[in-house]
């Protein structure tokens, strides 16, 4: 069965409507579409509509909330902390994103810390939120434990990702997104729909053994052994603990696994410091320079953090986005589900 | 030649009186003994007095300046611009940590970026002063080119270091203080002292092949490929682009290699969030709970990081700091250069 190409505004149109009636106010469901279809446009698979069958169970399940009360607990003019209720990430995330920039616009930075958000979605879209206002973005989350800890054989972190964005001038603007393992857990699913095994050193099978069985992989290794390691815990310090929401000792202890994340979000003022035309330009330099260094066997050119993610964006706005039969598939059954039309 | 072995205060009064003669104030020789001696007492001795030399070169040309007159460019309630007029780094680097401490115990989080600072030191000095006030802390530095972006095959960034520091209870604090290549310089320096060779995948020679032999090694290569890579090029827009001090482009387009650094300090106020006491025993359960996952073949234990920094510490305090005989021969060098008795 070959993928089946659908146009932006359809899909993002369904998924509005489908977390609509799932419970969500008309608001929150318009900005979760929107985070998905970004994830979708930028070839993040993993992070779009795929998702939405998940949603729905954990919806079921009371994990997540559909309209959560989501309130301010602490606020300084610099720092906000928010307690999230259980609401799907994108709405929360968003919300404190905007908080953050308005702040850091009066000060110079914002940074907040999310407790008790549910499944953030691509983290780069918040960073990229900063960027489009002139500033530089960061988004972290963490979640229980799904990576080994350098030196162990078990799962003990969570392959936390960092997003940072940063605006250019005549470049793209640049944005890092990337877990601390050697791979994103995305990249397995692909393996094994592919059918394709995956490379050694990049997960453990149940038992702590090395595979390269995809479909056999439970527990993620860190990328640069202790330095992924070391960065996850970072994280964990910097979002779970810092919420006293931890999510790593309750599961190594043998308690319920909880699906619940802890995200932190932080905008910084470039025109604080210096000229943002001047900042533009200066990172513009730095991309021209750097893609104009002579090239490593194998490579036929430098790309730039988000390089690759912005060009298949221009390709999908232009063509459409191909879901693959498996998510055709999540399509149609959401549609059953809540009495829709499937748009495939 | 064996080492030899010297106390601490021994060491750190030759230091600081080194600095004096060489033209600091006695204040700022104390500082700069004091955190060159932090690198000594936790084994990062490519960070320690066996650099003392090269600053003495560094003031003769003028690119140090040991007395600087550093000034605040900007400042707000949550933010500080430090102009450091090419002071040693430790001076302005520790004045700038004293000040965002204070800012985050009065907003949550303080975030000093410092321009124009001359050589940083080991960057975990910083961020475990703000762990020492019970706060998190975080220190970044960038330099001149020395590392290779993912896909080429010569230097276009720097491997900026970062540092972050979290308060425990029972344990030690935790401190990853991490470069953003496979391998830190220093290791290369180590790997060349020993006449051994370096492992494939650290370094590439001037010419862009990669190589073992680390005294040809002359570019790094980045963790993790895409991902240290990109971590470099964000250290450098959160510090040099937004300092308007680029250390980048100027080196690619053939202009004169400056011995300048850029650098970002960092304390977010734990107490904003949760009750001091209660952050250190979660992290300290977490440490427990990491500590007991089962070993990978060939680890014996699961280390967090900092630990093998923090019990040389203890190791060193102990027993005082070997000098190896290069080290040895560069502080008779300084005595005899300053007018001073040598130490050893």
């Amino acid at each position: 069965m070959a993928d089946v190409t659908i146009d932006r505004a359809t899909l993002e149109a369904f998924t509005r409507e489908a977390f609509e009636k799932a419970g969500m106010p008309a608001a929150d469901a318009a900005v979760e579409a929107e985070v998905l279809i970004w994830a979708n446009l930028r070839g993040v698979d993993s992070h779009g509509v795929q998702r939405i069958p998940m949603y729905l169970d954990f919806i079921e399940k009371g994990w997540m909330n559909p309209r959560p009360d989501i309130r301010v607990v602490k606020e300084s003019d610099a720092v906000l902390f928010m307690d999230a209720d259980r609401g799907f990430g994108p709405v929360p995330t968003v919300r404190a994103m905007h908080a953050v920039i308005d702040k850091a616009r009066n000060v110079g930075i914002g940074w907040a810390l999310i407790r008790d958000v549910t499944h953030q979605g691509a983290m780069g879209y918040y960073s990229e939120m900063a960027a489009a206002q002139g500033m530089a973005g960061m988004a972290i989350v963490s979640s229980p434990p799904n990576m080994a800890p350098f030196g162990a054989r078990a799962a003990g972190l969570h392959n936390s990702p960092i997003a940072y964005s940063f605006p250019a001038g005549r470049h793209r603007p640049i944005t890092l997104d990337m877990a601390t393992s050697v791979a994103a857990g995305g990249k397995l699913d692909v393996a094994s729909d592919k059918r394709i095994p995956i490379p050694t050193g990049w997960a453990l099978a149940a038992d702590g053994s090395p595979t390269t069985d995809p479909d056999a992989a439970r527990i993620l290794l860190p990328a640069g052994g202790a330095k992924g390691s070391g960065l996850a815990l970072v994280f964990q310090c910097l979002t779970s603990l810092m919420a006293n929401s931890p999510l790593i000792v309750p599961v190594l202890r043998g308690g319920e696994r909880v699906h619940l994340q802890n995200s932190v979000v932080a905008a910084i003022d470039i025109g604080f410091f210096i000229g943002l035309d001047e900042y533009r330009e200066l990172l513009d330099e730095t991309i021209d320079e750097l893609k104009a260094l002579p090239k490593a066997d194998g490579h036929e050119e430098i790309l730039m953090p988000g390089e690759p993610e912005q060009r298949m964006l221009e390709a999908r706005t232009r063509a459409g986005i191909p879901l693959p039969p498996g998510t055709v598939d999540k399509l149609r059954e959401t549609a059953r589900r809540l009495d829709l039309t499937s748009p495939v």
